[in-house]
């Protein structure tokens, strides 16, 4: 144990509980059954969180999410398929690139990082363009916060027939996402965010059909989910070998989140992280980027001081002195810092953490108007 | 601590140290300096294993390590390349797989199972076609647990002026691999094998002048060497999530490395666990698949008995009960098992794990001829 580690307010990897971090103490051997139950444990749940028990499944896939989000596009838009790619922020651009990279035909409609798509836009663009099979949605950009309208945008491209491909990499487990009432093809999300494990896999929750009908369509051997797939179903076992003490991380973080009481818990929990770090930057005199409404529980971006005194490197490096280690900005026109809201933390620690940028601002003569 | 959690006796996820698990007890931010100094002192110290400071880098990359070997093809050999793959064992098959699914042109020269491949044999199938770009050979085969002359491989590979590509998965850390004298564009491994960290992350060894003449190779995102390098180089950080307790545990384990006096000695310890377990197997009447000059100290193929008694599934078990966990055999046309000999494990270990099989043979009525 470290006990002088700093609390990680970002958006992954994040602070998480010891006991799960002891989980890692026991090596596992990916041959063995009894770590393949502990895999076929933690899909049976990652399913359950979506409500797709039945209809979906779990694709677990090595690597961080990007890898995972790369492995849906390449395994279910056909080598003839079309993207629309919807942008407000660097992981719709990420999607956009992984597009660009894989070959596959896509055009971007993109909104400032301030302003939801809507499910109209998506509606006039899916009507004008035949040739979309699939749309690609950030559910909430972690580069702003901001969170997009997913049920009502499913709707529309249900409607159309196209299909649904969504990052949820940051919303997964926090934000509810009912598979039942919420059509998609694929739903992307990793060990390391709201289900609170360390980072080191991602997973897919996919529709059955969708991903039956997926076969042939990768560009990739180790990031073909419908080989990962169909092998694990066979055998039990992952196709290529597994993070195993990451899985094993996952796991005791899932037994936690249900004994926390599963998802209202934790968007509860991370809901008070919000409104107390909102709320306790404004007694600063800080403001936060997005409006209330737009605002998802997760990460939040601030603008910065405009006092010349105020860097952010200096700001950060004072800040984790204290014990707290914050996230730049990333935006391209406004200088703004972040702050996670998610993680084994609670209102105590973002209260404290206020407490900290209120010392150092004080500590660096930094005056916020 | 898991007491009860049993030897692992396989080719990885192997057994490690209490002190590199316990590395894992600390969440690092993936933006801190911190851990950048973490992610730079183990990239500078595979270099140095690999003798290539100042000539090479190390690229690495989240996932498994067929994701590093996916990412070495794709980023290395051009889209208009070709690659000669070199295979006796499933390995080398899967590195053709990869070529396949990447839509690398490609021809494969394989021996049976226990047949190394000739530097003369690569001589005579690069002369006789100029259109080959690369050679993809595996150092030691996982399979079998053979061993590939690489120097004299890699020697002639030069003399033709052709890119060498090596997966040296399960020898890197064990066997010598001097990259002043045997010329390769790239060296794939990974953290858990030999260097006895944990799995979640592979590695590339790459020559820097021919990483960066890669540049717009790679068919993907995610598993572009390149650009995780150029991004590494400007930021210190990973481009995308690092596993960051699977970095720190390999950190950890390099650590010990050193200190237990790096190369010779870990590759003096599996000679000696090889050279008991073979020993002690042959006292039971179990012979070992290939001859001693091929057998590379890393893991072993055994004969199953041809006793009908025996299955694979049961004597597994057995020894499992025992506090062993060995592997299953990968020959087609054989009945095999395999027992890894690399790991955090010493010769007595292996004596006692002798000594379990040979208690499981009692016990489940099987006699070896």
């Amino acid at each position: 144990m470290n006990a002088a580690a700093p609390i990680l307010l970002t958006p992954g990897p994040l602070t998480t509980s010891e006991r799960t971090r002891a989980a890692m103490m026991t090596d596992w051997g990916s041959w063995d059954g009894s770590f393949n139950a502990l895999t076929a444990r933690v899909c049976e749940r990652l399913v359950a969180i979506a409500n797709g028990t039945g209809s979906h499944v779990c694709v677990p896939l090595q690597g961080s999410g990007t890898f995972a989000v790369e492995a849906a596009i390449g395994t279910f838009v056909p080598r003839t398929g079309k993207v629309l790619v919807l942008v407000n922020g660097a992981y719709g651009k990420r999607l956009a690139r992984i597009c660009e990279a894989l070959g596959r035909d896509h055009s971007v409609y993109e909104t400032a990082d301030d302003v939801p798509t809507t499910p109209e836009a998506v509606d006039g663009l899916l009507a004008a363009d035949p040739a979309i099979t699939h749309v690609g949605l950030i559910h909430c950009e972690t580069s702003t916060g901001i969170l997009n309208p997913l049920p009502e945008i499913a709707a529309v491209v249900a409607r159309h027939g196209r299909g649904l491909i969504i990052d949820a990499m940051s919303s997964f487990g926090a934000l509810p996402i009912d598979a039942a009432a919420v059509p998609f093809e694929a739903l992307i999300a990793a060990s390391g965010k709201c289900l609170e494990g360390v980072p080191g896999m991602g997973f897919v929750i996919a529709r059955a059909e969708a991903l039956d009908r997926a076969e042939g369509n990768s560009p990739s051997l180790a990031l073909n989910l419908h080989d990962q797939h169909v092998y694990m179903q066979r055998t039990g076992q992952w196709r290529f070998t597994p993070p195993t003490h990451v899985v094993a991380a996952l796991h005791e973080a899932l037994l936690q989140y249900d004994e926390e009481g599963g998802l209202p818990a934790r968007h509860a929990k991370y809901a008070r992280n919000c409104e107390v770090l909102i709320r306790g930057m404004e007694r600063l005199g800080l403001k936060s980027f997005l409006a209330p409404e737009i605002q998802a529980p997760i990460i939040v971006t601030f603008h910065a001081p405009s006092d010349p005194n105020y860097r952010f490197a200096d700001f950060y490096a004072a800040v984790r002195d204290r014990g707290f280690v914050l996230y730049p900005g990333k935006l391209t026109q406004l200088e703004t810092f972040r702050v996670g809201c998610i993680g084994h933390v609670e209102s105590a620690d973002m209260e404290r953490a206020v407490e900290a940028v209120a010392e150092v601002f004080a500590e660096l003569n930094i005056t916020i108007l």
